[in-house]
């Protein structure tokens, strides 16, 4: 998505560790005209998937979910993060390593809201490794629903996380996809979204 | 708001310790239709107030922040939360104690996303004892920012925050004001929002 690849090169800050900060547009402040084109991006790439739930995981990824559900029509859950291991019965629970934050938390989801009845899609600002996706999946899969499609703002390819989704057969979209990020200049790999 | 009574009317539990649960369509589920007709009343209502920016704080104030910006044309700034007191100098912060948590977090802003040209309307899902508002008036202080008003999806107004904040002369309006909950029935109080 050529906006937001406009916005990444214009105001992303490359800090030392891999870590890509968009704090300016999506991750502090928030640029909501440019949430609203992601979702409607996100809605053109899979209208025919008969979603019903919009699944994402706080904070940064509720601005984007809500924005596509405003389009699919769809109600979003969003994942909660906590340190109590022991969620209760009532919760779909996984546990989730971050890498930014370099610690352990628990993702956890109210068995009201997740259901065999769903067909999901999961929506995050980044992919990188992959461990907050694998937790979403996780969930996902405790509730029985079914897994349409994973929408993310941006993936950052060479951490690799995309790419083992996608050898599982997972139909990923992501509307900016960063090759590199060597010396701090960001390489985008061209992808299949426009 | 008559929309958002009716929802907590028959989706709202309360528990015990005044406890007001909405994840049904605010705090865990989010009902994206009925966000989309909060934040147009929040225009509604502030309009004329040249604001430049929508302040709220993460997770569930963002979905409702976000849904307003989009008719008022601004960004959204979400505070964080953390645990680290020194958040160095670039950081306007707050010590906010959460009595549904128990506990203290640092609320913080980048200095980077308020500044004194911007005219602030801060918006929050809940409006209890006014701890998160003292927070965010507090970094707004900070900032230097002016302060057009405050604008609470659900208050809480036996905890007495709200009319705290409304002696000292801030704009506060409530879409659904709660007079009491005793024995888990929900009463509200007629406000000047319709």
């Amino acid at each position: 998505m050529k906006l937001l690849e406009e916005r990444i090169c214009k105001e992303g800050i490359v800090l030392p560790g891999n870590v890509l900060k968009v704090d300016m547009f999506l991750n502090h402040q928030i640029d909501v005209k440019l949430i609203a084109e992601m979702g409607k991006e996100f809605y053109r790439i899979f209208s025919n998937e008969h979603i019903t739930k919009i699944l994402t995981v706080e904070a940064s990824g509720i601005p984007i979910a809500c924005a596509a559900a405003a389009f699919f029509d769809v109600p979003v859950v969003f994942a909660k993060k906590g340190q109590r291991k022991n969620m209760g019965p009532d919760f779909y629970t996984a546990e989730v390593f971050s890498f930014t934050k370099g610690s352990e938390y628990t993702m956890h989801v109210s068995k009201s809201y997740l259901s065999a009845a769903d067909r999901v899609l999961i929506i995050d600002d980044f992919l990188a490794n992959g461990a907050a996706l694998t937790g979403l999946t996780d969930i996902l899969g405790q509730s029985g629903a079914s897994l349409a499609g994973v929408g993310i703002a941006i993936e950052k390819v060479f951490q690799g996380g995309g790419d083992k989704f996608r050898s599982r057969g997972i139909p990923i979209s992501s509307l900016a996809m960063i090759a590199s990020m060597d010396n701090g200049e960001i390489v985008f790999r061209r992808n299949d979204c426009y």
